[in-house]
């Protein structure tokens, strides 16, 4: 039956199926060629069953392997280019309906434990996979030709420009990660920026480097929830931290926003977002990789924007630029394997290297993007044209 | 009660009211200074009943007056800007709800006579107000010293940018009005368009003019619904129509765009639209002016577009791009208010400028804006970043 599937839908690129008794089966016949070795033959009934969860999973059981290196990025960008448009069905679409009703909210206790499981894994780890200033969100590649570094230097001037901001202004950072945006912000604009994590790794780190950088004075972090902080700002920026809010929390979070936000303030969300409803975020994703996630459609995140009777101003939205992100720490990581396996062991490795290549592939050929939603309240400063963007090839010095 | 309701909320500009005893009433005292003479005294206690009806319909019938010229903007500007947070209730709410629950969808042979009870006035009247080409919707003002004409080829020079035209290719323009977009594209971008329109009057004077210019070769005008059009197009695009369309056949348009679009290709919807959900549209204007129409905000349009299996590719927001058009539109009116009045009566050129000016209004002080969306299938030709759209200062030769 497997054997079937593969026939009928491989039809972009080509798939060469070895068994666990050496035989082999080629699907398609374009470039790339992907290989793909069961080692396990009870995994086939496994992803059968439960395509968009098994597959994940009977990797990080060794059940299959591909080629060394890049194998694992064309292997899944092969099925999920040709497997995307099926749609999630029998478990997979029951056990995913039966998620969103039945879905714990993210509470803050809740929401504390998930935020350590992913980001207190140690600094060593991203240091050897992200870029140097340590941003774990997507990076903006004005060009396909930019470094990681540019390229994420590009996305915080992207953002800057965005915020509109002036010398002297309160910026608030929701998920301020390892700092690198509020220092940004803080030395290029000249503003006061507070930035809230729930990470106490990100928390130490960040707040190292500010007094490393002599930022302490304009840039202070705090250990807090989003939803415990007070305070009032003429800007809040949130990069890459709404995809552990949860669906439930959405009405929350932008009342939040609007709550701290001043009457001539600015607001960005900078999120991964689904360019479709049922997209959501792949089960197994958010069981072993990022526990409580939610991927919002703009269908979901509009009615809460208006509730809280924000207006938005703009939506960028941004599709390949997370793509090359990805291919990136991929690359990265895999030129780490063998110290990652010797600190954490083949199944973390197996089980992280699935998830950037995962994403990359979803990226270039499923449903996910990233949106850049501006809000302001009524009568505020955004111009009437897009001109003060200016063009993104300046983005970059 | 009304004065003390007046009392309460203005805090923005001044209202000077006279009774129809003569005496005076004056509330706020920042300029502007708006005058409000009331002629009948039974409309108070309609207005107090019914504000977002009432105000339009005791205009119409004479029940009270305002400064000649510019008079009526200010005065509908300092009401919308101070009672415009006032959430709706009463009898406002509950017709709306029911509205809403009760609403005919629009058929095809209603949409129909829908269109031709505003789009078939003759076309001596829009000659007068409109711009050159009679571009019946938001100019785009890069300058806000643009002439009206300037505005118009600016918006239609960016609506040709976001479609990513290549000579030759087939566009669609559904709502194709007195045709001047599908002229400009035509001759601009060397494509063949085909425009769908509903008013006959439109088709008519969009064939003709088409002839004239030596361009109906290049560009077809149809008198057809956008349901009952059959084909595939390389772009699709809808400026001010979707207004008519009715929430209940958002996903019948969507599912149509993506029935017409080819894979690779580019929609671009222009609409009037609410940056809250419980905005739509006032029901005055809903009765006298658009029957049938509503106003989306994007809580309604995103699930439509992803049930229809599109993407979002960008989405600007204009606001006060519409008040400069409408302030424009109202100028040209009043200089032929008297010929307009020998013409169609008192009573239709009071219509016609409350029309005007509470839409400036409520582009300024309410919470009505212009939704550009651009839309594309999977893997569509947009590219990453929007430097194609170049700079707005560059939309104007």
């Amino acid at each position: 039956m497997l054997l079937k599937a593969l026939e009928k839908n491989i039809r972009a690129g080509c798939l060469n199926l070895r068994m666990p008794d050496g035989t082999w089966h080629r699907f398609g016949s374009e470039p790339p060629e992907a290989y793909w070795y069961v080692n396990d033959p009870t995994m086939l009934t496994r992803l059968l069953r439960d395509p968009e969860y098994a597959l994940g999973d009977t990797y990080l059981a060794r059940g299959w392997d591909t080629e060394y290196g890049e194998g694992l990025r064309t292997l899944l960008q092969v099925l999920v280019r040709n497997f995307g448009q099926v749609q999630a069905r029998g478990w997979s679409r029951l056990r995913e309906l039966l998620y969103r009703w039945l879905m714990p909210r993210n509470g803050i206790a809740r929401s504390q434990r998930q935020i350590e499981q992913h980001y207190d894994l140690d600094e060593w780890l991203f240091r050897r996979f992200l870029d140097r200033e340590m941003f774990y969100s997507c990076a903006y590649f004005t060009r396909p030709d930019l470094s990681l570094e540019e390229a994420q230097q590009a996305k915080c001037e992207l953002i800057r420009r965005k915020l509109l901001l002036q010398p002297g202004q309160k910026v608030l950072d929701i998920g301020s990660g390892w700092g690198g945006l509020a220092f940004y912000l803080a030395t290029r604009a000249e503003v006061q920026v507070t930035g809230l994590t729930l990470s106490g790794e990100q928390w130490r780190v960040a707040r190292q480097e500010a007094e490393k950088r002599g930022l302490a004075g304009r840039v202070q972090f705090l250990l807090e929830d989003y939803r415990q902080h007070r305070g009032r700002y003429d800007r809040i920026v949130s990069v890459g931290m709404f995809e552990h809010v949860g669906l439930r929390n959405y009405g929350a979070f932008f009342r939040q926003v609007e709550q701290l936000l001043a009457p001539d303030g600015v607001a960005l969300l900078h999120t991964i977002g689904c360019s479709q409803t049922d997209g959501a975020i792949n089960p197994w994703m958010r069981r072993h990789v990022f526990p409580g996630a939610h991927l919002p459609s703009l269908s979901q995140l509009a009615p809460a924007v208006e509730r809280a009777r924000l207006q938005v101003a703009d939506l960028e939205v941004w599709r390949l630029h997370y793509a090359y992100t990805l291919r990136e720490w991929f690359r990265r990581f895999q030129q780490v394997r063998e110290e990652v396996v010797k600190r954490m062991g083949e199944r973390f490795a197996r089980l992280w290297e699935f998830y950037l290549a995962g994403c990359e592939a979803k990226f270039l050929y499923g449903d996910l993007v990233v949106f850049q939603v501006q809000m302001a309240k009524q009568h505020g400063p955004v111009p009437i044209t897009r001109d003060y963007l200016g063009s993104a090839s300046t983005l970059v010095p």
